[in-house]
């Protein structure tokens, strides 16, 4: 099995940044032929811990995710506060922005990956686990989303 | 089983464009603790008949793949000539340009989209096969690659 810098290579999502989730949802439903899947928010500040650049950022934004084989993609629509969805979109425009990986040992992965160079860009947390967006953009020409799911 | 315009949704790939595939290959490897991937060009235009915007083209890129889970990650370095590789390069910069679905039936579905919208940008032909670069990007944030490879 391979190693690296996360313990596996296995690519779960892809998220795709769009300033309209509804209407790209639909066109998603429309064009493979499956269900318009349902936005929902992630939480506000309180509950999300949301971190960006060092700082607390009340900045949220609409998921929505589609099965597409054995992964999912995942739309997001951010709103106006400061995230890295937001500073991405108004740099990259709409399109992809990250390929998601489940790890283990949140902290300790985070720390790695700053040693080696790779800046931590955002964390929160999710009903059930927690993310972390790591500045992988200039070496791997795609950011990577860090997924840590509770045992349960 | 989903239907839609293409008679799945399972994706296969993601497509990156870079400008130095070595050393992009060599940072892969590097983070994800996996075999630095063999580049190699797609075919020059008497092989590939590389159409762009309805024009033949001697538009060529070098390719790398690294299985990623379940998908691959394919990353693309467009050399100067016309091609929706070096027109995304130069628009959007580096980054994630498509994702890439296996179909069958390549002339009916390139049809099939047109009519419904999503215009062929670039097809070519590759050994053992043939894809087609869909215009999906305003409606998906994405572009969409058809894959049809020849039965064996």
């Amino acid at each position: 099995m391979t190693q690296g810098l996360l313990g596996n290579n296995v690519v779960v999502h892809i998220g795709i940044l769009v300033h309209d989730i509804d209407k790209v949802s639909q066109a998603y439903a429309d064009f493979f032929g499956i269900e318009k899947p349902e936005a929902s928010w992630t939480g506000p500040l309180e509950e999300a811990e949301t971190n960006y650049n060092g700082e607390p950022t009340p900045a949220r934004a609409k998921l929505a995710f589609m099965k597409m084989g054995s992964i999912q993609i995942e739309l997001i629509e951010p709103d106006e506060h400061p995230s890295t969805w937001r500073s991405h979109l108004e740099e990259h425009g709409e399109g992809p922005h990250h390929i998601a990986l489940v790890i283990e040992g949140m902290k300790e992965k985070i720390t790695l990956l700053e040693s080696k160079g790779f800046p931590l860009q955002q964390k929160g947390e999710y009903p059930g686990g927690r993310y972390a967006y790591m500045d992988t953009f200039k070496e791997l020409k795609i950011v990577v989303e860090l997924l840590e799911n509770d045992k349960k």
